[in-house]
């Protein structure tokens, strides 16, 4: 029998628990074989969800576990970038969760790491690359379906959490640009070109349902634009209080047509007709929307690192992406376009 | 200025206020010269709403109107064949509303005195006829889209009325195969071709919100199946218990493609995104999807009276069609199917 | 560690092959330990893609694999009874394509004989039940969402395949009725309750693309009726020739509103806007529909089987779906509508 | 009879025509008495198309018209201001086609003529507002539907016309965001109250199919974001090379719910499935998209007119459109964003 790749996660929170369970039960080239988790409750769940699973509370043991070669690291994401170049020093291949940082210097210590092991596997989790229909919509431009792609539109819009779960998570969350839009600011780099250089940022905010958010230097609904140089444009909106469910979108609008990915939202295919009228649901999540990207993402994640195959995109990008979130972020701020030349420098802007 | 078309409007029910206001308004070739209704309610509404009308109150008066041109009639179903025939015989162009009649026989007479009078438009008023998505569907058809057409479903369904309004209905309106899929059925037969010949009718039906419909031989569901000779089927459902709104429905299933019109129903472009999930309303009632259809079929069928041009069908279908409907209603209470030859002859049936 | 159900898959064709990979890679409770198939080119294929399984290429010896617990029957359908009645003879879980055969009698013997083995579980593959979609429909009728669910529209609709394969098949697959409008045969018992008794069937089909097919007493394009005692009724429609790709869909109506299963098919969700419109799309088999639902399928017959759950539907029911396709199938042969008493016995009709 | 307002039109070309139809044929309570046109084959045309109708090549003589009532104003835009205050000042009522004017202060000149007649209706003709699903829409956000309207987006999106067409027509268009984006700027101000006020305006744009639009400093792409003061936020998009036609569509963000207008744009209600997928045409022009909301104009105009009623709208909204979109367009040109204070005076922004 082959052998499998065996697999850590570190973090079962939300997000680390679906990828423990996803390595564990849906990959069948991989072997989960240790988890780690400083949380009583989450070491409790995993002893009954990751029957078989060695469970750590420190994460450097972890890294000992006698066979490991792959960590995926799904903690806060104030840990990653350190979790990161840990697994990378200690010889693992990294599936880190984005972003790798909200810091862009962070971001690239990261980078900076991997390319010192250039024979590990580094991939930041940017989840709806592995998704069938934005391939599908990849696949498409690619073969020339819409000419030449020069404006981009998405939108990463959550449904709204009245506990106020997002005011809390906002003070290490780099902001709803960098947490939120990075999805689809990678997305704009992959259509675009991962080599994109961007010159202008900007970036307007408000805080419709959670004034709070204004003490983290947050908003709840932003929109930003990004220009390229080579005349192309994107633009971003993201909110936190959608009323019906969690609600990503993208078109890419090309010289001879338009790519729209999840235009009309649906959770499954049925439709109730009742007095009100035709309803349907839409997922609660991005997990509702994504789940099974996230799976094809762990089983080519240990695809490429049991085959040496090359990850479908570059450890790079995560840092331009954060580099783009953390400009519109700082624009929403500072109400100030931010400009940059054709290298992609930052050039000095001026103060009203 | 050029002549307009001198038209009276006989019933000013429900759908014979809207012909009126429509001739009156929206069909700048013609002049709505006179009306008739013998309800007094009615005659007030007109002297509000139809300025500079004669209202009459008895139809042979209306009849007589100097100048009248042409009659549209719309009084209740049992009397359209005698006023259609009246207006024929005083020399006028007639838009009868469907059914002719609910008797075979007596739709037939309507047509055999029309034979009599060549020169006069003589239409019955099947709507969807106008409608421009069901013309886009027969052109795109008719341009070889979807190969030889082969299979044909097409629903009427109407929003639940709980005033039980449908029952007293019932007496008269021929059963819900006469009185709904008669649409359905004159679709059918435009686009298999208006000669084609019915081979076998089946059918079946439920009372699920309705019992008392059982006293007129009636149902509030029903499914039915029309064989015509020559490898085409085409099979129907009507409703009266629709909760979100009226649906109609079509698909022509062709041997190289399919033309669905109206699968999914809206009202207007707006959806709305709540707590609930995504929603969008239909409209109540059968006007409120085909308003347009009527309006064209009242320039249209004035600008045959005025130009001796063609109408757009012949007045002979709507005897084939009474005839598929009245066999479909017949199978449907006798619970047998119904055979016929390939000159259409009915074959006897063997009771069980 | 726990122990994992052993399983062997018996037939590796096209839907064989599928069910092996979903045992084998994506069932975690389950271990894929066997597999038979008499033809070498699925050997081969086997020996790459079900590593570590044992091949067999005799059902019996199979049967014998050391340790089997489970064996899935995909072989032909003609071979389907036979080879689950050894199966549940020799003390394994039957998991079994649908149908379990073309004939009522033979379906019933593999139910007699799980009847004899009251603690193995034996389902007939009814994909469809495991599908979200139908599931959330299921749960919102069961939930009182549509008052009382009266009419079931359903069909099963295949894309062309203009290769004739399904000439050769119509010699053995019982008939498009027993073939594709099983799914919604059972669907239909599903909805209206397992114990529905049928009150009368009737067919009509017409072969638009492959007259070769009157040699099997087949048709490319079905419709049929099937009225069940107790006032409700369910209509179907199959074909073979969409040009679009494969388009199921469901539609349960009750007395307080409808549910729409897949009215609007699509693939991914992405819509391309070009030249000549708006286009998307959808699936070019049921697989490509149905994926998950397989996957779904096998790991909950893996967990009713180690759990000793009870599985989601009874046996039996299969039987009816048979019994009521066979009908329909000579319905549409004899040109005779099949009437049953209320006790389901089928009364005799007079022959014309 | 009732007397009829007696309407004239100035400017016979693509609009100007339609404009004439509409009051000619499909608005009962008024009488197109005089056109305006110095364009012989204009004037050709209407000898044709508008019987009865003066025809003027003289705009001064035609106010002279005995008994005109009505203006409506339909020439290019540069005409436009001059037109209606000439008209007005003859004491027309007037509806003037958008923009009044490319300039902030001649829009405000009609205005200003407005205000010394107040006695006759003025209105810009801001189409999206007589649409029955913008009125939907409306009317839910209105009844609380959505809670507080804080996120508005809205796009105009032209059918991509390869002949060159815009590039001429730039010269006077006054940009893509005076042209295009002044539908949704208006709506943005219906929604959002008409008094709202600018806080900033942002926009970029690019040229991906038409380079020479940069000489009349304009765009075939653009995007633009809107801050008001207040909490709300307005962003735009733009375009003139849409591959499948044209596409408007709004969304109206709310706290508790969102609007969505034509997300899912259509033409007819018909779906052709084929080999390809499954496709529906879209409207290729603003004007099969808002056929009916012209119509609705001119009769409401008309209405308004005789009966002394409010018109829907005040005229000061179309000097606020205009110099919201003037400040979009400056804004493209200059990279800069520009910033207003609470009172909308426009704050001096420093050069880079």
């Amino acid at each position: 029998m082959a052998p499998k790749l065996q697999v850590a996660v570190a973090g079962l929170g939300r997000m680390g628990a679906r990828h423990a369970l996803n390595f564990h039960n849906r990959t069948p080239r991989a072997e989960l074989v240790a988890a780690f988790t400083p949380v009583q409750k989450e070491v409790d769940w995993a002893h009954v969800h990751l029957e078989g699973v060695t469970i750590y509370t420190d994460y450097d043991e972890m890294l000992k576990h006698p066979g490991l070669q792959a960590v995926v690291v799904a903690t806060v994401t104030t840990a990653h970038a350190e979790e990161a170049i840990k697994g990378i020093e200690a010889g693992k291949h990294v599936l880190c969760e984005k972003p790798l940082s909200t810091s862009v210097e962070i971001s690239q210590s990261v980078v900076d790491a991997a390319l010192k092991k250039p024979q590990l596997k580094v991939m930041c989790g940017f989840s709806r690359r592995f998704d069938a229909s934005y391939r599908d919509a990849f696949n498409r431009m690619d073969n020339g379906g819409i000419g030449r792609p020069s404006v981009f539109r998405s939108q990463t819009c959550d449904k709204l959490d009245p506990s106020g779960f997002f005011v809390a998570y906002a003070e290490f969350s780099g902001g709803i640009f960098v947490d939120c839009n990075i999805h689809d600011i990678d997305l704009a780099l992959w259509f675009f070109g991962q080599d994109s250089i961007v010159k202008s940022v900007v970036a307007a905010g408000i805080t419709a349902v959670q004034p709070e958010l204004r003490k983290h230097k947050d908003v709840d609904n932003g929109v930003g634009i990004v220009e390229f140089w080579g005349g192309k444009i994107a633009y971003f909106y993201s909110s936190r209080m959608m009323a019906a469910g969690q609600h990503d979108m993208t078109e890419i609008i090309g010289t001879d047509g338009k790519l729209a990915v999840n235009a009309n939202p649906s959770g499954t295919l049925v439709e109730l007709h009742e007095l009100t009228g035709v309803r349907r649901e839409i997922p609660h999540d991005y997990y509702g929307r994504f789940e099974n990207a996230f799976v094809t993402e762990a089983n080519e994640f240990t695809a490429a690192c049991l085959d040496n195959n090359k990850l479908p995109f570059k450890l790079s990008g995560a840092v331009q992406a954060v580099k783009i979130g953390c400009a519109l972020q700082e624009s929403l701020n500072s109400g100030q376009k931010i400009n940059f030349d054709e290298t992609g420098r930052r050039l000095e802007s001026v103060k009203l």
